[in-house]
């Protein structure tokens, strides 16, 4: 086994001390990156990349090879698990994620059944064993799945939507239907993630981008309930090492209380939250990431460094913190000022250190 | 001067006792209603209909003929003072509000001056005037405005946006111009709001739509900072009657601690907030309004009822509950559904305070 050379970030999670605050991005690969446009021209469209272990290994490492990150998260897209079930996933250029067959009726549900990682979604096991070799132990390595419910809203709406006006007809006039759709979703990132920890994957992100349009209630009984299962269902060891659970429920800061009683070990912030007000709130019980509006790497070196420190200053020191943006980097940004950003976290939170 | 018939709404908004909890709804004259659409479709666009005093004062009654409603909104929109500053207001079918001339530079700023209400929005302040005057005293009219900031995006975005890239981008590499397209725009709600007040609004709704796509700090420095000098700018006394204020920072329920600090008299709530947790964070400063999800309104009378009793036990009883929606109903709701929805409210409040 190659020995880990920056555990940094595992050890935040885990709330034990660190040199530096640990920092990686959400959708650190991505298109505001010419070595990635390139690929993903070469690879055709984004499934195809998605779908490619050896492509999708070379655009995780990219953001490694250019910037002083202390994770890499593996390429790929939420909407797998949904694609394997055969819905038919599909992109249409500007549009966002779409499907060919969106779930609706009692005999769509009843259709779908439990996936099968190593039949169904064999290039994103093979992309990890490809990734975790590459990276040769510089860093460790995030999997990742779509929360149960925001899988859910893809599927029955059938594509991005701003009110979920069918997803939330569902839940309030035939919630069991909706429950039978969750619960054979949330059987399915199970055995999804935990092929991507036995294949490597040294921690996992669930990303419940679309928990926040709900109520508080609706929130516990058709989000949170399910992470809470994922949680219990996870492989708790590999290689000789806890594998941490970080939850993001995109707007989900007034919920705090109420996540970090769901068993993972950290949660990952939007912007909207004073990460402050948030440990206050969590006390020792998780570690916090997050959480900087993607929107200032638009602006300048002098004003994301500000923005850096505030937000260690509101973090307020010692451990359990991981620096991250509050959601993902947006195609627009330049690369040099992601550059400042990372060096700005490393280099501010080692001065708040040893202040 | 005619008696208000109906005080209950205005009551509530000052914490004071009431017989049952008082009801209205965002969007309650709106493309829902079959009368609403035939009104529309005789003025031609959305537009005409606004700037027909006889009309807007025609289809804001609609929703008061037809429920049992406790107040009545001003048929408007919050775009109404950038259109007066020039920026050409219009709507493409199916793509929410776009303007002809949007402001990006210092050049296109400095052009701007607070409008005049009695001249460039002299179709606004006589409607108040004609609804004041057809609703005779039945239920209150509550006056309204966008936000400085909501109002701003709109402006620099030049339409509806999803990142709000451009506003944001000068917010953090231009902030003093931002502070300056907010100061004109804070002047001119002043006394867009003030007219509204003298030609008979008996309450005020500050619409702060876009005010939680920012960070904490952000959000009191570019929006917050500017609803409290509305707040401290409007007439406080009409008829010999308090005009109460109530802000609405959609996704806001975060900053409650900070929302009261602005001297307003109620906080409306989205529905992502528990307002049994609000009310026990703003103690008895401020009326609560809100908060059910107004998708709840596309399911069935029994889910409806179900949810209206939950949001009164969770509010848990007293004086300070104005009910309302936490966002504007959508047009594809039955008008059948709202009926059940507002009797609820009467119904099911008046049981609680006699239990």
């Amino acid at each position: 086994m190659i020995e880990l050379k920056n555990d940094r970030f595992l050890r935040a999670l885990m709330r034990k001390t660190v040199d530096i605050t640990p920092i990686w991005m959400m959708r650190q690969a991505g298109r505001y990156l010419p070595e990635y446009r390139k690929v993903r021209a070469e690879a055709g469209d984004f499934m195809a990349l998605c779908t490619n272990p050896e492509r999708a290994c070379e655009v995780t490492l990219q953001p490694i090879e250019r910037y002083d990150l202390d994770a890499a998260i593996l390429f790929s897209d939420i909407l797998t698990i949904p694609d394997a079930m055969g819905l038919g996933l599909f992109f249409e250029p500007g549009e966002g994620p779409r499907f060919h067959n969106p779930v609706r009726t009692e005999k769509d549900i009843n259709r779908l059944s439990v996936i099968d990682p190593y039949k169904d979604l064999s290039y994103v096991v093979d992309a990890v064993t490809n990734i975790r070799r590459e990276l040769n132990g510089r860093v460790p390595l995030i999997g990742f799945s779509g929360s149960p419910w925001t899988l859910a809203t893809y599927m029955v709406e059938g594509k991005s939507s701003r009110d979920f006006l069918i997803s939330k007809t569902m839940m309030f006039n035939q919630p069991d239907l909706m429950h039978q759709l969750l619960s054979v979703l949330t059987d399915s990132v199970i055995v999804y993630l935990n092929a991507q920890i036995k294949a490597g994957a040294q921690a996992i992100q669930i990303f419940d981008t679309w928990g926040g349009v709900l109520s508080y209630h609706a929130y516990k009984e058709f989000s949170l309930q399910y992470m809470k299962k994922i949680v219990y269902g996870l492989i708790k060891e590999n290689e000789g090492r806890k594998v941490p659970i970080i939850l993001f429920t995109k707007g989900g800061g007034q919920w705090l209380d109420e996540i970090v009683t769901s068993g993972c070990d950290a949660v990952s912030l939007d912007w909207t939250t004073n990460i402050g007000v948030a440990r206050k709130s969590v006390g020792d019980k998780v570690c916090l990431q997050g959480n900087m509006d993607p929107a200032i790497l638009r602006s300048n070196p002098k004003r994301i460094k500000e923005e850096v420190e505030a937000i260690l200053m509101q973090f307020g020191g010692g451990t359990g913190h991981v620096f991250n943006l509050g959601h993902g980097i947006t195609p627009d940004i330049k690369p040099e000022n992601v550059r400042v950003f990372i060096d700005a976290v490393h280099e501010l939170s080692s001065v708040h250190r040893n202040a």
